[in-house]
Order: structure tokens, then sequence, then C-alpha cells
């Protein structure tokens, strides 16, 4: 599938291996630290961890004078860090009701972020009223033809949520 | 868990899911579409959206007279899309060796953006080297022993990632 969600999902798509990439974000380096934290079955981290490795994610690293590893972030790992970031802030938002038990902090100021994506170089935030999906310029025929039809979706799925009133196009919630 | 990022990934953490969210953010509402966009056994489609339904992130709406259901993503359900977006760009990043297939563009313009996470109120991007997890006020006591963990092999990685030359903390390698 050339869907870049997809192609990321094939290296993390495992629940355990974004827990495993955001520990190595924290500094976890060890299989047993991994194990701790995680409470995981080692046959079950053994695999996870040279998945990752096999993905590009994870590297080795010899600790020790007998054959003892530490797996550490490749760049490609730590750039995963904006997704677990969005989860974070996704979940402290809908699944604690008891308040945030994690924030994401300025190391300075100890002042809580509010994530948000923006654009790089506008600023501007990426919000589905402004921005959507499109075809890039390596799509495959098969893939123009889907975004075709999630284009047609999205129009519909637009004038379908505008009410409707004495014009065909008429809107109640004007720019809001 | 308490953390954020393990509650979001008992909603969306297997592979299917995020995928089914990523199409229904696209447009998609009925079953027959989601699997031929997937091309997902039937079985494993219909327990992937009873989840979701479970998780709070799609509803049913009926669309046919005889009890025909099509999913619609909730507010929560909505609200996942900076994960995807932040995957998307990861993936473009990553596993899009021959060009983009997909881009994120304006509506307006068409022009691609490139999505940072920033923190909304000072703008700022929420890089590691000024950001960190940290406990928040509903931390657990378990938490917060974690969280203080965490601290010292932060401290520690930075420590031995000075280029110190005379001490016994010297490394080979220098801030390369």
């Amino acid at each position: 599938m050339p869907c870049p969600i997809a192609r990321s999902l094939e290296r993390v798509g495992a629940w355990w291996s974004i827990l495993i990439i955001r520990d190595a974000l924290h500094g976890f380096t060890r299989f047993d630290e991994f194990q701790k934290s995680l409470n995981i079955a080692p046959n079950m981290l053994t695999r996870r961890l040279s998945a990752l490795l096999d993905a590009g994610l994870l590297q080795r690293r010899r600790y020790s004078k007998r054959p003892r590893y530490e797996y550490i972030l490749t760049e490609m790992g730590r750039d995963f860090r904006p997704v677990i970031v969005a989860m974070f802030a996704w979940g402290n938002r809908y699944f604690a009701p008891e308040g945030a038990s994690v924030l994401l902090v300025d190391k300075k100021t100890q002042a809580a972020a509010d994530p948000v994506l923006v654009d790089r170089r506008s600023g501007r935030p990426l919000n589905e009223r402004d921005f959507v999906f499109s075809v890039g310029p390596a799509a495959s025929e098969r893939t123009r033809r889907r975004y075709a039809v999630i284009k047609e979706k999205q129009f519909a799925a637009q004038q379908s949520s505008r009410p409707v009133r004495s014009s065909l196009q008429g809107r109640k919630r004007r720019a809001s």
C-alpha cells in the first residue's frame, strides 16, 4: 500500500511496539528495563524488539564484554516522537477523567505544553476545514482513483452537512 | 495504566483500527466501503468496527429502512486526526523512497503542508531538547516513581553525550 500511514503501521502497528518506542524516548535501553516497565512476557518483548530492529527504528549497542546489548533509537525511531506526542495529547483529552497523570512540559519553566499540529512554514493549524489529504507526485493510478472517490465523498459530505434552506448552497454557520 | 499513550493504544492499538479511522476521516462510512478500501476479511472488519464503537470513536447511524447502518466518527474519533497526520508525515519521510504518493494540502491553494507539532500558545516546536514528559497533577505514586527514574536516565544520558575530555566520563564520540 502506498499510503504512508499504512506504511508507518507496518512498522509500528503493534501496541507493544509503540510502547517500546515511548519507553526508549524516555531513555530506557535495556531488555530488563523494558520488561519491567511494560510488564511484558520476555518472548513477546524479544519479538517486538526484533521487529523494531528490522524496521530500522532501533539499533543494538554492546554494553558489556559479554555479548550484552542495549537498544537505542535510530534517527527514524526518534522521529516517531510526534506520533507519540499526538497520541499522548489525545489520550489526555479523552481518557484522563481524573486529570492528567503525565504532561509534556517545558524543561526550563515546567509549564505544560498544549500540542497542536501546524504547517511548518505558515504556522497555520492543520485542521480538517483547511487541509485535506490529496495525491502526491508519486501517486499510482490506483491511488489517484482512490483519492478521486475520496474527493467526491468529501464534497458530498460537505453538501449534506449544510442545512439547506432557501438556496441550494445556503449555510447556517458562516465561517464560524 | 495511567499513561495517556497506553490508554490511547487500548482504543486504537490495532493496525486495522487506525486504518479504519483514516478511511472514516476520508469520508467512508459504510461496511462495504471500508472492506473494499482495506481489503479486510469481513469478520475482522466487524470486530474492529465493534471495538471502535465500544471505545467511542465511531457511532452508528441508520441509513435505510431496513436496519442498515453506517459508521460515523464521533468528536473523539475526529480528534484522532493529528495522530494520523503525524504518522502520515513520518511515513512520508521514511517510507516513500519513490516520492510522496499522498500529501496533506491546503484546500484552496493545493500547497503541500509540512506538519510540525508546536505548543498552541507559544508556537514553539515541541522538540526533545526543550520539552519532556513529566508527572501531572493526577499522577499516582507509581507514576511519580516511574518518572523519577526517567528523569535520572535522561540526566545521565545528557551527561554522557557531553564531550567531556579529561574526566572519567570521557567518551570517544564527541557531539557528532
